[in-house]
């Protein structure tokens, strides 16, 4: 009859929606200007001119039957030059247009990966806390997540825990930094770290164990951080991008897998890759969005917005006592629940009309995740909201 | 390791992409309008007006986080009114909208419905010949195709070798109509029996049997012929549609699920599809894209431009001694091969310089499909090849 797991996945609000719906309602009920909502990571600046003026000019220029017409499946040849040439600059690589798959964004790069690299019962690794819906992907794959909680003070990974969680079932990690919930970016240090461990496992089981790394939060880094890109460190890397945070176009769906000539049976994964597509449903990224990229990539939102959304949170939220990381990317803070528990928290914020996201669907309890991707305007009203959350707890300084 | 089933998906091109591939090679050897190419199912004339004009328009009045963000996943609201307004004014329904998703195109309708519909084991009836990636698709949800061949002189539905077909195992049948690659459109009169047969066999089993018609070919029928609308036939079906074919746009990748108020557990179903979407990677249907539909739905691309190749096709080939099935809808031509060998008929033509699809991967031997989603031009210019290929068998009248 009817696929159940499916039915349960679509009827089961994520809490992250459940509480936006919340929010939604309560505006109509107490007015628009008195609900804080901070809980959808949706971007909030508009996307940069380039992405409007180039979509005006393909229209405008181009021929309809070409512009419109289905691409090849992994994507249009100049677009994926466009995104090799790209990264060759800034990354200093030298990767071919055949590495780069086009996707619908980066959920789409996600499903296609761990489609084209988990068979049924493999363990993918995922380092908590982490976006939810990685469960939903890789488990509709057959295979089984392995959360290995981070550093509760640093949100660094933790090794030792880390190391307990390999073994020959293992078949890849996700890697997402900057990180979404708690903004944390790996440091370098870190990703070294973290290649000698997996070199030692491959080694160990002769087998290659791949990190998938989810980036759409790349550019969106604050002060003089820069986020390590993981294929100069391991071979064995497979990226996911989407431009939806960097050109904010996020309801528009353009991302691309990039499968390195250094990974191991690289024409192999990236072949799987063009078949998962395929089986999913992909038949290409939507062909206009492809065409802007050439034209766009390497520009970005004005993110500076964020970083000041940031500043003002940190400075605030700690002054009325409350413990937050710093985070270094990302449009999200992570913090703890003055009473240990996120779900609390949570609750007794929308008694306040701020809207928080309980941690425990990110895989790690006791927080709340606070999205800044929001007017600053909306935060310097929320604040006395906030303060007042502190009091009720007895933690204001 | 790598998923070796997707990799196989990945690594072997389509007989039809195969074609088109070695036809790209030949026009750089001798020329671009000495090779007659007929493989790609690719729309051939520009999008109608209001597309380019819709997105213009959205582009230049709409806020940008508005219009590039995230829409709900089942998709804009006002865009799915949109949907059901149409099918409610055009068949006399009275839908409403939430019984639409918004997808990314038809492929992602039909691996939505089936992801959402078919559990691993269970049978889904094919009605060949039919589009190859069905077999993908409905093989992805660990579901087993069920081929079922129609009559081969109507390629209407053949009966008796239906209802043989269907046992307890099965849980939906596709119909395609009109059909890729005949160009069929199944008659009212031969809904009514599939809805009868289906019905009895829903009774004696005690549970639904439902049809998922693939439609992305509706809008484009010739001469006074008319699509049946199969859910005022039979309440259990789910109907996937795409905007590529009627607004020229296949590489936008715009469609939806419409899952009727009557189709039994209809709820269900409509969560199945959104959680299969969810569990897929599509997250929304790309949003500009979405957003034009309400400016868009109802009008079409300038199909008499393929009426027109389609009678000249017709006249002619019959003319050199063709065995054509003449098409009421799509853009296929079904041409048999003198020889009765769809592989040797498709070589046979490449030594013409005419690409031909074999029908032996639509699940039916014996015929080649013609796509005459071409430049008249393009059929004139050909049409001395034909003749050649006609009395290289020895049948030309």
């Amino acid at each position: 009859m009817i696929n159940e797991k499916m039915r349960e996945l679509g009827a089961k609000r994520s809490v992250i929606r459940e509480l936006f719906e919340y929010s939604k309602a309560r505006k109509m009920e107490i007015g628009e200007d008195n609900v804080f909502d901070f809980s959808i990571g949706n971007p909030s600046v508009p996307a940069p001119d380039c992405v409007n003026s180039a979509m005006t000019k393909l229209i405008k220029e181009e021929n309809s039957v070409l512009l419109h017409g289905y691409t090849s499946a992994q994507g249009d040849t100049h677009v994926r030059q466009a995104v090799v040439d790209f990264i060759n600059k800034t990354q200093n690589t030298c990767y071919s247009a055949n590495s780069v798959y086009m996707t619908v964004g980066a959920a789409a790069a996600l499903t296609c990966s761990l489609t084209a690299l988990v068979n049924a019962g493999e363990e993918v690794i995922v380092l908590a806390p982490y976006f939810p819906e990685y469960k939903v992907f890789i488990e509709r794959t057959g295979g089984i997540v392995k959360e290995v909680l981070c550093n509760e003070t640093t949100f660094q990974p933790d090794f030792e825990r880390l190391e307990k969680a390999i073994n020959e079932k293992t078949s890849a990690i996700i890697v997402n930094s900057p990180n979404n919930p708690t903004g944390a970016v790996i440091t370098e240090e870190n990703i070294v770290k973290l290649s000698a461990l997996l070199n030692k496992y491959q080694q160990k089981f002769g087998k290659p164990i791949y990190i998938i790394c989810d980036e759409p939060y790349r550019e969106l880094v604050y002060g003089d951080v820069t986020v390590p890109f993981i294929p100069k460190y391991y071979d064995n890397t497979i990226v996911c991008y989407s431009f939806s945070k960097s050109l904010s176009i996020p309801g528009e769906r353009i991302g691309y897998v990039l499968v390195p000539e250094k990974a191991q049976d690289n024409i192999a994964i990236y072949q799987a890759v063009c078949g998962a597509g395929r089986a999913l449903g992909f038949v290409c990224a939507p062909s206009l969005l492809q065409k802007i990229i050439p034209l766009c990539i390497g520009q970005t939102a004005d993110i500076s917005i964020y970083d000041k959304n940031r500043q003002l949170l940190l400075k605030e939220l700690t002054s009325y006592g409350y413990s937050v990381v710093k985070p270094d990317g990302a449009f999200y803070l992570f913090v703890k629940s003055p009473s240990g528990d996120g779900n609390e928290f949570s609750e007794r914020a929308k008694k306040h009309e701020i809207m928080l996201v309980p941690s425990d669907s990110f895989g790690c309890k006791g927080y709340v995740r606070l999205s800044y991707c929001v007017t600053t305007e909306q935060i310097e009203k929320a604040l006395p909201a906030f303060k007042n959350l502190a009091k009720s707890y007895g933690i204001t300084k």
